[in-house]
């Protein structure tokens, strides 16, 4: 288990240094391809976002059924290992990623910007190289790995659901042994067919002569969305498994299908366009604080679609799966595997985001004329709105993963019941709930204790480095990277310790029931502080860019100065806490479920 | 049971009304006893919030005792309706009410003293007396009205769950029909021994030749604890219920003890002398984006202590009553009985903080010299600690009261699991849980939206009556308090309805152990949010006057400005959704239970 867990990571490891190495370099041939019209630069960008998603969900199956092929079904507990692996390199990805990104991004503006007045990314502020670093880090690796763990965990966690289920067949000789092998390792082959269907999808992102970037996107995401289900079908149906083929098809569909809804609809809370960014961005006119509380109150209202949308894919693959005689349970982790299954097509359209924002700036830097510019306006705009509408769908994909994981624990400890009546089990969920606020708070005050050290450094630089103002001299930028390097990484610790220590705590003390209600209380809140933070984030980010956009008085006026306060607000919320919240709670899920067995063993059992 | 609950309603207006008068003479009267000396204003500012303490507790008891008189054990239903009316128009009075004096608050600040640059307070603004009713309806009424509901439905649930438990216990010939009636009317006369030990603790509330107010006020309340602790052993000695009595008693004393204990950390992260508040006081350097992260995060964390607390309180109070022989649910309840018995005497010196605070105002601007004024400032010192002590407690109360609820509910309609491996307990869970998030935001927007509207008044006045900014002519103050009332009880429509509507659409769809779900699933977010926000607020509040008191630059410094930003944030935070949380809460786990009956026969049972 512990090599598997190595494994994991390196996974992982790999599958993001593939991604971002191939979209740094996909950066500067989208702006030089843009001189040649936007039918040229659209696939390079597209493209090179694509090398992340496949390289992600292929590492991810390559890995798990590697894994599988060696150890067979009844090792799963192996598997939980690479995914535990996997989710420990994404927390630190993700957490000390965003650690990292803000605390030079927050530095470089306050120290560069408002005190010494130099434009952004001026290379003699000693922040910027590690400020693009860590936009770099936290938009294509961090975005990756906020997914591949929950990708992973789901596969899993149906495998352990699907297996326990057969077992029960099989024991009453109502299965053969092939129906067996085929019911367990199911969530790969549907996973597989994602894949093929995202390879196939993306064939039909393409612009017409005057076609936008924005519909390409979107033709891609559908049609990969049908041909999944088509390939699913048809993968089920020749597989020969009767009615349960039926019913998995359904669960599976059930949750393609909420996942679309649930990123369309998040899309509207944060799209530059529509009512909550709109009254954000006219509540500036009245001050920083009214922007505060309408992003705030709009962010925490953007819940609803989602956990609707997560009620209903949970209760329509449960209840589509039980029709057919399937385990219902097996039903709701095929769902969330379905939900998940495209998600090589849904990566490479969020990836392809930061790579034309990345290019539009090359072109400006490098003067290449108004027309280039315009082009890589017009696909911006288009990765904007790909990567609102994955950033819902990852945290609602991720909620429903971690569902089916709460539902791989119980079959670990072979638990029936989570009786909220039990006083054990309340305390599990109020302790539960507890985390994920509690933990988006440290990492916040992370970025401000560690943002606070390197503004100390870059003034330190600009007066004792003579000549740094003039441009004569060079910043002494590896000392500002160092200190967010070493600054995430400690930081770190806290939150990851208590990760790991609250759900043994809970489990030890007050057994394996109480530890179910735990992670119920974690995913619960987990959900809610995710969404909220990422919404209310991502809507301050675009009120600001519409009045910047020269709207209730454009840049320098003071609803713009109101509007920069919500979006430096926003920044470690969207960039640090938030994402870190869907990987924390699986980290805990997965702490839970590998040491389920020590847990139902010597937890001290009273009352 | 429609008569009882106007009979509710009509009990906590009387003594709110009794509390609100009482404590508007004591203003002026504490500032005119000032002149004579600290030890003479004192008792006055007591005595005056004492009588809004006592008419509460009083009003709700005497209601409640006079209804089970009437009624019996057989119908305690009805009181469930007298319940419900104490918190309808404890949901006006804290929802709308925080509506009201923040929409007030808002529009006479933003126009008088940013726009036209008037000093705060000053006649000439045409909201200054919204701005005013809304102090008091706020701080008096409100605070009241945040802990009645509570305080009534905690008695009715622990009656409940006593006569479930008795009704087994006679059937079994376990018990004579004389400890029948003790075991269902024990809550009853736990809190009348509550309401005799404050009024005794109220005795040694005195400051002496150089004693301290703060010193004098919490000598009151541990005394109270103590009165009541014996006075409630000597009951339920002399009633002679053996072994029960003493799972009670130790019930009691646990509840008794968490309160204390969660008030207390409460102070530790709202204290302007304690690292939240001044750490947050000290980020506003850095901006008022920084000031809110600080703030944010601190509430955040704040949460910890009191979920603690009532997760022991919980258990302790579960095992303990078990441990003799008594229906550990109804130990419970019993613990939220006891955490909630002394509210006389805290309620008592809860009042007494606007008391001061306003008597500190009139003797300012009546000009009653240097020496009163001081005496004023050590007045309200000690009111400001009492006030934060008070509102931690009111939120850890009300959880444990919401808790009780609960499991009067389920009591009601018969279920003993709440499964949270059922998909229809998962589906009322998440709906549960994304109520008091979505109720918070659409207040705060309320707010929002109807300060507009008055600004827009306010703005009006100044420039189409003549000779008003002259001081000759006066404004049209009724027309901003017309503003103020209508709007806020527009706005509150919706939220009231989402709150009734959604706990019955769960019940009928999915039926009552998923309705059981709901409440759990608001009952956890319910207590995060009213806590984070509640704490946020003030730690915010008191960085702010912390800055003003001439730290990090003092007024008008930058620090200053982004204090109050965070100020501003914070203020419908803890005075409009905060505290509106708690009655939401419990609102909703009373239609369950008021309902429940119809919802087990009508129920759409599917699955």
């Amino acid at each position: 288990m512990a090599l598997a867990y190595i494994l994991g990571s390196f996974c992982t490891a790999i599958a993001a240094f593939f991604g971002m190495t191939a979209a740094t370099r996909a950066n500067v041939k989208t702006a030089n391809a843009a001189r040649k019209g936007l039918n040229q630069a659209f696939p390079v960008a597209f493209y090179g976002g694509a090398v992340m998603g496949l390289s992600i969900v292929g590492m991810a199956l390559l890995g798990v059924s590697v894994l599988y092929y060696i150890y067979g079904p009844e090792q799963l507990d192996i598997i939980l290992g690479f995914s535990f692996g996997a989710s420990a390199l994404a927390l630190f990805a993700k957490a000390g990623g965003g650690i990292y990104t803000k605390t030079a991004d927050i530095s470089a503006d306050l120290v560069g910007k408002v005190e010494i007045g130099i434009p952004e990314d001026d290379p003699r502020n000693p922040a910027v190289i590690a400020d693009n670093v860590g936009d770099n880090v936290g938009d294509v690796a961090g975005m990756g790995a906020d997914l591949i763990d929950s990708y992973i965990a789901g596969t899993i966690a149906a495998m352990i659901i699907g297996k326990a289920w057969a077992d029960t067949l099989i024991e009453s000789n109502a299965i053969t042994n092939t129906t067996y092998v085929i019911l367990v390792i199911l969530p790969l082959l549907i996973k597989a067919s994602g894949i093929i269907a995202s390879v196939i999808g993306m064939l039909f992102v393409r612009v017409g002569k005057r076609g936008s970037p924005g519909a390409a996107l979107n033709r891609g995401t559908f049609s990969t969305g049908i041909v999944f289900a088509v390939l699913t079908f048809l993968i089920i149906h020749f597989l020969g498994i009767g009615d349960y083929g039926l019913g998995i098809f359904f669960a599976t569909v059930a949750g393609l299908i909420a996942g679309v809804v649930i990123g369309i609809t998040t899309d509207f809370f944060t799209s530059i366009d529509r009512p909550p960014v709109l009254k954000t961005a006219e509540a500036s006119k009245t001050g920083a604080a009214i922007n505060i509380l309408s992003g705030f109150s709009y962010g925490t209202i953007s819940i609803v679609p989602p956990v609707l949308g997560i009620v209903v894919a949970t209760l329509a693959s449960w209840y589509l799966a039980a029709r057919f005689g399937v385990d219902p349970v097996y039903g709701v982790a095929i769902g969330a595997v379905g939900m998940l299954a495209t998600l090589g097509m849904i990566i490479s359209a969020d990836a392809y985001g930061p790579i034309v924002d990345n290019a539009k700036g090359i072109a400006e830097q490098s003067g290449l004329g108004e027309e280039v510019i315009e082009i890589g306006d017009k696909l911006d705009a288009a990765g904007n709105t790909a990567k609102a509408i994955s950033k819902g769908f990852a945290i609602g994909a991720a909620a429903l993963q971690v569902l089916a994981l709460f539902a791989a624990y119980a079959v670990v400890v072979g638990i029936e019941t989570v009786n909220l009546m039990d006083p054990k089990v309340i305390a599990g969920v109020f302790v539960g709930a507890m985390m994920p606020p509690l933990l988006s708070a440290l990492l916040i005050l992370a970025v401000g204790r560690n943002g606070f050290r390197m503004i100390q450094e870059v003034r330190r630089q600009f007066k004792e480095i003579p000549g740094l103002m003039e441009g004569k001299a060079k910043p002494d930028y590896a000392a500002c990277v160092d200190i967010a390097t070493k600054g995430a990484l400690k930081e770190l610790m806290l939150p990851c310790v208590i990760a790991i220590i609250a759900p043994l705590a809970v489990g030890f003390i007050f057994g394996t029931e109480a530890l179910g209600g735990f992670l119920a209380g974690s995913i619960l809140t987990g959900i809610i502080f995710a969404l909220f933070m990422a919404n209310s984030g991502g809507l301050w980010d675009n009120a600001k860019k519409y009045i910047e956009a020269g709207e209730f008085g454009g840049k320098g006026s003071e609803a713009h100065k109101a509007a920069v306060v919500g979006d430096t607000v926003g920044d470690p919320f969207k960039d640090t806490a938030g994402p870190s919240l869907n990987t924390m709670i699986t980290v805990m899920a997965l702490v839970a479920s590998v040491f389920a067995p020590l847990i139902a063993t010597f937890a001290l059992v009273w009352g």
